[in-house]
């Protein structure tokens, strides 16, 4: 046994590799506590739970993370119109400083000086971890075994890692792997590497047998080529929706046919979700650049990110003032770029998340859109703030809106 | 009647509005050249040049600059990714400096000292026109009759008009007025004013009695709502076509089903608006700020040009260096702005357009994609000059990719 | 005499142009108010109120705006570095929005619905002050005799101006004209028209005999090849100042030489256009373009200006982070842009301003420079909250001094 | 003794550092190539290939790079009025990325798989040289001693490297070290590091006794409290010199009081920095931030780029389309940055001075200045190409213009 080290907090999943990890960690000499984010995924906690003590885990904490997922990650990129490359939503990359950030709260309430993660050292991921691991508590130190040539030559392929968990009594998945690799959360599934590599092949689709929640619950076939069949088998009816923004945040949602209405942050978006993903909103396949500098190819399903996208940019366009939309928009294009870089936790980033949100003061009113066979239309908007009218000028019809909340307030 | 004043070429549209205008310029004491483009709208040409000619025009042009809007305007347009505020691809902005040019070719042809237009005072189209009026020929002077209080006194109302038809032996429309009005050409349709400028008012759709070519022809309703219908009745099997793309132009498209083929620029996107027509692609409902400062409530069908815009974010997404195509991101965003606002013969937009040529030398390959049910699918693509490329880190790619190029050219 | 039309407040001057425009005024039918701004150039207002009222203005203001001009538009332009087309510091362009909001005030207290200036019809000053004026309050109305065809084709010259004056009373000045037109205020002197509208020539200098306060007292001669005369005769020891700033704002001046030292807003504004112009400093000669679209010369003295310029660039640099920094600059150059072109008082700018203002929390420190023959050097800064550490890296230090701030408010 | 590894071509600049290296590597069993750039240094470059060939160099090149780093380097510099942080005008970060691409021309021509250079590992240098290295030739393998922990440990201070300097036959420098190191090319001298890191320390001056040539010829003291000093002594009478420039880049230079002219690219730039050094031009105390995260001081001596700066910034406003000058301005503002972080041989760099360069094609024209006392003045100018005109507007004048180029062009 190695010499004793100090604590380590684990980033685990639960699946094979963090598992892994994690024994290797305590191999090294670590103590390791295990932390697991719920942040929407499906996912059976309380047996990876038991899985991270039977390893060895000196301790686990099981966090959900998903109400300030949706609260201090997602609306601040709604309010942004946030899109990476123009466009790619950031599901993944809008998650990892929500993990990491309570990842660093465990390590310092545990006086841990290490933290850990499974990321490889070709992604973005490791990338975004340690920035904000290094940006929230700069004495931190990360072990990112899949960058220790210890560790990685040791497991040069999954047969390794297969016969090491087979050695060490790390349960070893039974289903066949699926030819891709695959990361979910609330606001979206992505579908990378394996034969997705190749970036002219299609997507197969993903086998009907396996289950779903979330927003892969709603769509059982995330393949392009699965749309079609996905739409064919989706309702022929469209679904209206009315979704209500204060401040440049979705606060209501109403289903104009059934009179549905969800108004907290969180369920507003599983419904969302919910909806979408029935009808197949929000699939894309692309090939985005990486921070550490190479094409990636990636095909991601995004339902309640994409309605809110189309909805937001709405009522943007019907109270913002032209001008200071253009400059917004140009804040929000840097913005997005840092968070696809892992940039959330630095001052650049908190700076235009501070402009952006001080544009969004007049973004108020509802939009009604229609979602059908992967689609968002949109199909009317109303607002107490608009600055749409058709006999005043810009400058004029600003000033007079102004004076109104001002007398407002002053009564 | 009223000295004499000289010649007047005026952009006539053999409607109601420019057959008014044409009376009226003759009453004012002009000899009247009347001009009308053919840029791909349904339109009887040759009626409308019996008309000007009963009407009093001294001579007509009828110019077909079909393919020149194709190959210089919106080529450039797709090269640019031109999108303005998120959702507009600028059909309209596209077409007016391409009618103009024309104009004022026949104003100098003609030696005419004047050139007319029947734009109103609130739109943009007076702004398109009149700037690339006056860039192209700085001497020429523009009679725009809708902001002249003698024009717009006289015709309070359409009622005023139609009186003065009668009066003039002006031919009067016997069916019923849309409540909006169109306008339309090869890149698009758009459906403004009347009802839709209440900005909640769903567009109620187009009469099915209407007769349609073109974007037209290919989409018999339009309304958001009909959306649905269209969809419903929109074909239930995808088309899969293959886009090949030189220096970010589309060179051929190859429909994978039943393997046609279209090559030259004008059939190419004349064929694109077909597919894309009869599965319901590129119709939006948008606010937007128009140039002279107030809110403005569009509809736009943007059948081929939605087709094109995906594919070639595509292909340029997986051939060009990521740093390049940020900076090449912020141009575009400026290019589309100066389109929109009618500046695209200025010298600031000359040198956008020659800087976006430029990124494009490497944006060549093909583009994989499926339409259905409204949408456009990337499935995948494939480039010789890809810069997709797991093992290599992007500055080492470029200059390997280059010194391949340096050594084709020395072969 | 013509209709009784209502009251006008005039932004008078006291000079010719705006007598003139007084008496007019009054001729067709005007009730006029004639408003003077001090801001600091000379003058001697008394005798500007005796000869309006002379004149048959009804009421006369006269108001002291140099406290708010320094501290609501140059302390955020120091805070901005804001510079137009890389050179000019935005002497006029500053003050006009300053003055004009005034005019409006004074306008509503006295129920006047009109406003009338003497600005030409091919400068910046015209929109700088009707696009204030419209902005504040939609409904005035602006008088702007020199775009009236009544009024300047009755005055095609001097000379009508002049025999006007003498008809109506109006005092006509003795001295012979510069050849060329001047502006004062407390940021700067401008020279323009005249002669120097060639842009080879040189600026011969001001004729020594004229009287000088301001800016003007502290450089007696303005002219470039002036400044080598001027700088032979400028003290041969140079002045060492401290300047402290707090969130971007200079608060304190001390004279490393004589321990003076001056701490409010306009004393130490004042005290440095001293210093300043005593060493000849912030003179220059540029070719600029105007809003209305042409490109025009102009020589500008900004003593204070230009020491603050650099003192804040300088702190700025120290204090904060190189990314805020940077996405700050291309707020700081649209914010310049606007000011230029007299949008001060737009949503943009307002926008601009606030995210600008966010950006300075941290610029707190002291800067230590010299001053001496037209230069100023930067000789050495310290801060509280430098940024400045050879150990530590951007984000971990960010994060490190953010700790320590919240331990601060803690306490 | 090591191992054979191969040969290496080292960056030597024949001071104590890179002497001591070159030793070293041979001790690690590299063959050694020296190569030394003549990059308008002062320096005894005879001595210093003695001292290499002595030291074990089995070859040693000696390379005189100043024709190229001004004609190739600083025009586009000069074309793009590059700035850093809006002060530092680039002269080290523009003179790597010339030194490097000579380095890895000798590796290719001599088969060598190895550079290495002395750089440390705090600094900007090590980045520029490196992403050089890699772009030019991705399979070259870089050596950085000082960020190799055998090397930086067996030498954490200077005694270290005198002793182990005198052990093996190294001269060791007679005259004490100035408390700060020195870079020093055709552009500029810069002073970092030693008791400057200190920001408030004021910069002491340099001893007198220093020999000098280049801009260290011109500039006896470089210290800002010497720069009064160095005025004090400076000419009591200002040069008066005209530039003439053709599509952006210097063309010739004309004295007006002696009559001198120079028009080679090389002589003119030399003569440039001994008019300027010669009055005190171009000297600033600044802190920047560093590519890798910090912040740093340095003290720049920028002679000829300083007049270079201000000629072609007034020519460019004078002759430039006010909205391509805007656009220009975006595009040099990244330039800079991407030449300051060593990215001068990357695709987005290439891209943008390709952009900037056709920006440049109307910049023509001659600057009359007056250099005096440390500043430079701009007195006048002239353009066959200006767009300076009172009468029109921008889009008439710039199509005028055109025409009129357009016209001679045909004849």
């Amino acid at each position: 046994m190695a010499q004793p080290k100090g604590t380590v907090v684990l980033a685990y999943s639960g699946g094979l590799d963090t598992s892994c990890i994690l024994v290797w960690l305590k191999e090294q000499g670590y103590d390791v506590i295990a932390y697991l984010a719920n942040i929407g995924q499906k996912e059976d906690f309380e047996a990876a739970r038991k899985k991270a003590l039977a390893l060895g885990a000196k301790k686990v904490y099981i966090e959900d993370v998903s109400r300030e997922f949706v609260e201090e990650f997602i609306w601040p990129a709604v309010q942004a119109n946030a899109l990476y490359e123009d466009r790619y939503l950031l599901g993944t990359a809008l998650a990892r400083p929500c993990i990491a950030r309570k990842l660093v709260e465990i390590a310092q309430r545990e006086g841990a000086q290490y933290v850990a993660h499974g990321a490889t050292g070709k992604g973005n991921d490791q990338v975004r971890f340690e920035l904000t691991c290094y940006a929230l508590c700069p004495n931190i130190k990360v072990v990112a075994p899949w960058r220790l040539p210890e560790f990685y030559q040791r497991f040069p392929g999954r047969c390794e890692l297969m016969d090491y968990a087979k050695k060490h009594g790390i349960p070893v998945p039974v289903t066949p792997q699926t030819p891709w690799s695959m990361d979910e959360n609330l606001m979206h599934i992505s579908y990378e590497a394996g034969i997705l590599e190749n970036p002219k092949v299609i997507h197969p689709g993903r086998p009907a047998s396996m289950a779903a929640t979330g927003p892969r619950a709603v769509s059982c076939i995330c393949s392009l080529i699965g749309n079609f069949r996905g739409q064919s088998t989706s309702p022929n009816t469209p679904d209206v929706l009315e979704i209500e923004f204060e401040k440049g945040v979705p606060m209501k949602v109403t289903n104009a046919g059934d009179g549905a209405t969800r108004s907290s942050a969180l369920e507003l978006f599983i419904y969302l979700n919910d909806i979408a993903g029935k009808h197949g909103v929000g699939r894309i396949d692309i090939v985005e650049n990486r921070f550490v500098g190479m094409k990636s190819r990636g095909i991601y399903e995004t339902p309640a990110g994409t309605i809110l996208y189309h909805a937001h940019l709405d009522i943007e366009a019907f109270t913002m003032d032209r001008e200071v939309r253009k400059i917004k928009q140009g804040l929000a294009l840097k913005f997005s770029e840092l968070v696809y870089n892992g940039f959330w936790h630095s001052p650049e980033c908190e700076f235009l998340r501070q402009c952006i949100k001080r544009s969004q003061e007049a973004v108020v009113g509802t939009v009604r859109l229609s979602v059908f066979k992967g689609q968002v239309y949109i199909l009317g908007r109303e607002s107490p703030r608009s600055l749409y009218n058709e006999e005043l000028v810009r400058l004029k019809e600003y000033h007079r809106l102004q004076s109104k909340v001002t007398v407002k307030q002053d009564e």
